[in-house]
């Protein structure tokens, strides 16, 4: 037990933010043994960012030991001040899954249960909204393996990143499939092909999580200026090492440098379940020297982000959250969206200026950012 | 800048650890964007660890949103208490790991150019030792793609995960390759197949962080009393959804449900650069029901973990690692490596009882884990 | 030019098939450099198979150089015909695909686009059986990496294995599509999701070619008198090697021991396209020790083959298709089904049987199947 | 048995080549239900070689039933006769690998073992060294997963591919460790970390069979007037298709279109076992636009190639390896490493060619090339 509990509070004006550290009881510690590992955080920013969700400048929280992320992320930010349109920022997709796993008597068995399970798609959704206001069945996929039929449930989860809800629903249709196929038998509430926080190939083909693209055009002359490398240099590090260098690495869906420091700062600052940067971390980035500059682009195809749920609840959270405006009364899943879009624009300002060093020998070790990595 | 800045105390002992929360400068917080994210962390265990590098019942602090995975680590650790080897952990390996690229020609001079550098390891290896007190070059890999020549430094880093380690080393070693071949030029410091924070293939095959092994028998009647499983039941959960689930999923070497939980909290809670998990992630669980009881294994060849360096320095974190027994007089590396496998350990206590949970149908829901997922 | 052509003619009987060569022009041979290449090819079997496709003892073809393969083939067969369901194969799923890369300005024009393609189904479909007579368009997905957008097309392609068929489509869709969106642009006809001969996941995960599950129950009198094993030995095995060792080799969907071999032999004795047995090798054995004896199954989401189209039409392999039914007067796709099942039991009837001799230290070397590999 | 039993005979002179079909026993064929199935075949070319293996103009032959594979692939070596360097190959290893597994009581016992067994390298070549006149033990490698050890050998094989030659050598290896070790179980003869004809990342890292790097400058003049394209449209091809496209299909270590279509045509013409295409489509291309025109190059990492062992010893097969010149009296393994130049070379010339025609909307199917694919 705490002899004194503490609570970080923060008072707040958007001139003048304020942070205020109480000794009050924050996160229920009730035991002894409980306390509280604080993590370095600054905002960076604001970052520019336009596009069908977002067209604001934002300042963004992130959360690391990592700190050279922070100037670097910023100088990215700088950049993004400067182009016309900024971060642009595009959700292509989002929907969170669950799979299970049954055992028939064979691979026939196991087929055929599956054709039928898949033609009552209305009955599986009826199920699945029982278990949540917010839960929506949205898809299924299927692998069948000799006698093993693993089914992968799609849903919407509102504003919450959706694990619990997508557990819950795996659950409950669980139970309505092995009381409708007796044949069948339980093998697992999860079989991997979810997946949760692992690499894979499933989540960025079938999709979980939202799937950002991020990307924005700079001059020649702010490449210059702001990042000291020209969209040539930029475009063939990309090649070289992103994609070659990946790629010979037995890279899985993955061709970029640091993703993993942004969604990990990000994620921590914003009360997400951090471990899901695995599979935000299958990203990649393409660029191209054009006439006029260079077109920039980090394509993020698992970002597992939610406004509400466990993670959040916490005042020093809620405050990050407030300040992000993601806590605001809009229609259901418009703050979860929102979040997710600013947590790729935040991806591309780190990648940006990491990958810039990159191009001139010595800038990484010599610079202000020499701690930065990937 | 902060209000009141605090600093998070301890003031410990051995049988009454008391949290002490004082308004302090902490991280040197010098602007007033810059405040704390502060991570729930509880102690759980104690572990019981036996080994060539560890004998002892260690607790550990795990800092995470995903509470649930203190009451369901600490089953794994109660039952490493009641088996009369407790959890068994070998290291196989350690090295850290920096690939740099240049570009050659053709792909006859990048081959020409290997071979030559290939030949002058101990040249290589002082570079190397100019760089750090600890780094010493102990391996050299390379890959060449037409005219790209990628050479991966494999050194020793003492105490500290080594990334800035590795980075100058490799920072240096570029230097000299490029002065004593003036044909090659210069393409990245970092060519990807390092490679850092990104899920592939190379860091398991040649090796990046401590190859940890962690394993224990299980007798029947404590699968059954404290697991409520049985090995059979362990053995083919473990055969239908790490392995053949995570083939389907297209995982890339990996096979197991949540090693990513313990890892994010274990590293949050001693300073790591958490973003390692993704290739921590990339381990097995290997089980057998055997006539006796089960055997049960958890192999992390990819344990990116330090004692020193950044993320370190901070008087929680050093708390932490006070309190595992890391911060104590040892040989160069020997602190580190204890570190790695008390980790190890954690990851096969939470690990164990997630499967040991989804063994039986609806428990994963029912019981208090409810919220854990994998 | 051949001084004298020849032609391998059969005059075939069930009862008693003879083998006659003639000195007649073959394929159309008009070079002096052209000339044929002969593969020792053998009859193994039959096999016994069951299921909704095929319920007959049937011999089957394998062309290949490495002719220990023969006997052990033959060997997994001699147990098919033993048990009393012989080999169940069951078809889960077919199509073929081709895909095409456009570049839009950014990402969201190209996801604009993407929504708006998507919304017109029917009119794509239209545009495919403007292409051939069995071509019918069945599914799309796509991929977004920055501003390119990657649509991959699923068709159905009649008894054909459907790569000329879905090319075709794909030329024209990827024509209306430039002529109906005038921003977008060409990249390519092929963008390499498709994916033609290439590892990758988005075969197994999306489909390509059939996916069929072959499966057999086999007693333990069975497992020891005609594979000298148990069904313990064969699930270990299987467990450790296909599995694990996969794993850690860093495949990718794919547990199996040697698939490609059958494969390849059966691929060039009925005239496919043998490059396709890299997607077909990504397959999966699955095995469980059960009370009465050896569960065994053989999973293979990827078979691409046609009873008609390019390889086809010269008299061997015609006669090879003739024999093995799948020249008969069908509905439309029966042919390519009848085949691909055909061709899965025959992988099951190999793998099945160098598992076995792998169970035993020194059988492989010892027996007549030691040159046989996996 | 046959009827009457053929021979395809080549009466050859460089000059003057002329192939003769006689009614002579040809593969021993002894019983009723063997036969041969004849591949279509052209020798194409000749492709202008250089570097330190080869420097000549060689024709190669293609036995494939894609018959447009032959004018595609003879384009390709029509540009690099009117190149100066022609294709210019690199062999950067060569090596030919098995691997085992034994189980150990628990992790610890496996790594034990595993640095004992690794220490006695000079012991494990002497075994190597009495299975056969030219195997030789270079290198070890291991994964131990819980209580299992895989040992990977590597050896030199002189001219043969080495299959058997590893087998044997694994066989006897195996048999001394289980003598020397006897606490150490058999568990496989192989561990599929070799491994054989199938996906991974094992093989491209750790390397089996010859690495090869081939690449070659093209004018832009010649790649107008023969390729009908620019160094910037093949650059671009190969960054939107082989790359990203590539990378999102979920390729593992791939990135190119169709490198499994000369792999085969030539591994089936020059007796090969045509199943390791698998791990030989698993390569790359890397292109460039420099100024003076493109720079193209393809790297195959595990050609598996002999001029010696099984699938040789066919009249058709040894006429074809003797035109190519692999049949020469040369030091033990020149012959081999010739066969593995003039493979890649080939490879290359398919691969510009196809990448070359879909530079171009419509060119794919409008052309002779139309039955190509990739």
């Amino acid at each position: 037990m705490l002899d004194k509990q503490c609570q970080l509070r923060f008072t707040y004006e958007r001139s003048e933010p304020r942070f205020i550290l109480q000794p009050v009881d924050i996160f229920r510690m009730k035991h002894r043994n409980q306390t509280l590992t604080p993590i370095p955080t600054e905002w960076i920013g604001p970052i520019s960012i336009t596009g069908d969700i977002v067209n604001e400048q934002i300042s963004v929280p992130m959360a690391t030991y990592e700190t050279p992320l922070w100037p670097s992320t910023g100088r990215g930010a700088r950049v993004s001040r400067e182009c016309p349109e900024g971060v642009r920022c595009t959700l292509v997709d989002e929907r969170m899954t669950r799979s299970v796993v049954v055992r028939a008597r064979n691979g026939q068995e196991a087929t055929r249960a599956w054709h039928n399970i898949e033609s009552r798609f209305e009955e599986l959704d009826a199920v699945v909204r029982t278990t949540s206001r917010f839960a929506r069945l949205i898809g299924l996929n299927r692998q069948i393996v000799g006698n093993l039929l693993f089914i992968r449930f799609e849903c919407e989860t509102g504003d919450a990143s959706g694990h619990n809800m997508v557990t819950g629903a795996a659950d409950a249709l669980l139970g309505w499939i092995l009381s409708e196929y007796p044949s069948l038998e339980y093998a697992s509430i999860s079989g991997n092909v979810c997946t949760d926080k692992k690499t894979s190939a499933v989540n960025g083909l079938y999709g979980r999580g939202k799937y950002v693209v991020a990307d924005m055009e700079i001059s020649r002359d702010l490449c210059r200026k702001q990042l000291r490398t020209t969209p040539e240099k930029i475009a063939r590090l990309n090649l070289e090492k992103n994609l070659i260098g990946g790629s010979i690495a037995g890279s899985l869906r993955s061709a970029n440098a640091h993703f993993a420091n942004m969604l990990l700062a990000f994620y921590l600052a914003t009360g997400q379940d951090a471990a899901n940067i695995i599979e935000g971390s299958q990203g990649f980035v393409h660029a191209e020297a054009q006439e006029d500059g260079l077109y920039f682009s980090c394509t993020l195809p698992n970002l597992i982000v939610g406004s509400v749920g466990s993670g959040k609840g916490n005042d020093v959270i809620d405050d990050h959250l407030l300040r992000l405006g993601c806590k605001e009364d809009r229609e259901v899943g418009a703050n979860a969206r929102r979040l997710a879009v600013i947590c790729a624009a935040t991806v591309l300002c780190g990648e940006l200026s990491l990958l810039a060093a990159q191009t001139n020998p010595g800038e990484l070790m010599r610079t202000h950012f020499k701690m930065e990595r990937g």
